[in-house]
């Protein structure tokens, strides 16, 4: 019976996304089963820049939907951001080194079969639509999330 | 035999609190058993407004109780805080999709027999007060809390 | 057969590490295998102050090493840093009630046997060489990490 490994993941930060889907990628590639459920701001690493909508949202949420990063690679730096200059720094190194960045990393764990589940609840409170998100994700309550992780041979909340 | 949950609350974020409160209540719906482990700033969540207490504490100790949040309520966002706008924002769009705020989910986990661990260690550097905490409270060593990670099913740390 | 415990160390904050590195210590006390997987700003923690080199580096991979922290002594606090206020406060504190300093806790990990693994991409990343870090941590790739994790009891991403 092959291994499973599921990531809740909550933080909306490049670098921890980056880690994230290196370990789903790898995972993948080791044959383990990998389930990402993606809640609060992780859900906005899979905002489709071409698909963000306003419609049908609350004044807040319109503003919410403004203010925060529409997909992979506007998402911040957790550390040393200086107004965006460490990840410049952090992307012309990974240029440098041929490590693939973040939306790569996320378009391989989508053909590399990583389940993906959105939390409906952070989905609700953060205004966001099923529309403006990749089409793989599916979304769930949390109830689907821990009968999954419980039933994984590891779990990270990242 | 049940399934057994074990979260180490480390974070004093609002909207990580949010989310370890969240799954607790789950898991105990599900009849998962629940522990949370609170050390360093997760202790800050289960301070009682109404019991903060300066007696007995070093002058840093005092400065220090001062400037950190007392109860579930003062607890920061991790991200987009602009001091307290996001927050604000984020309480507002709650409310109107009926999700109940952190004060109603720590009471929710209370009721509902999540095991509440409170480190020793982290109580005697930040200075709390066992009086100063929620009263299901048991002040544990680090060896408890990995003792009971060890037998669960699955383990986050927050 | 003894249990064993897996930390993939992400973060560079001082107060997780410490939380990382007392876990650690007490897992090794009570005979629990412990494994340490180093990766992007947790790899600071290793840095030896006293052979920080610029040798073949690329002037991004310069900067970034002079600006981010050299050993553990100097890693930020993940909250209320208040340019190094909030820190100095909780080392006075610890020192108040005996709680031993980081570095001590980083050399008890290292004299009681916890496998120490740091993540070659990151490495590559970020410009950090082999010499500049802590003898006992053996670079591995990311496989090499969730091979170790999926045969561990518990696994923490801090």
């Amino acid at each position: 019976m092959s291994k499973k490994m599921n990531i809740l993941m909550f933080s909306g930060d490049y670098d921890k996304a980056l880690a994230a889907l290196i370990l789903a990628n790898t995972a993948r590639e080791m044959k383990v089963e990998v389930t990402m459920f993606f809640a609060f701001w992780g859900l906005l690493l899979l905002r489709d820049p071409e698909k963000v909508t306003s419609e049908g949202k609350s004044t807040y949420e319109k503003m919410f939907g403004a203010m925060t990063p529409k997909g992979p690679e506007e998402l911040p730096l957790s550390k040393m951001n200086f107004s965006g200059l460490g990840k410049l720094m952090l992307l012309d190194m990974m240029k440098d080194d041929n490590a693939p960045p973040l939306e790569a990393f996320l378009k391989g764990a989508r053909e590399k079969g990583v389940k993906f589940y959105g939390c409906k609840l952070s989905m609700e409170i953060m205004g966001l639509k099923e529309e403006e998100l990749i089409p793989e994700l599916e979304v769930v309550e949390a109830k689907k999330y821990l009968e999954d992780a419980l039933e994984a041979d590891m779990q990270l909340f990242i």
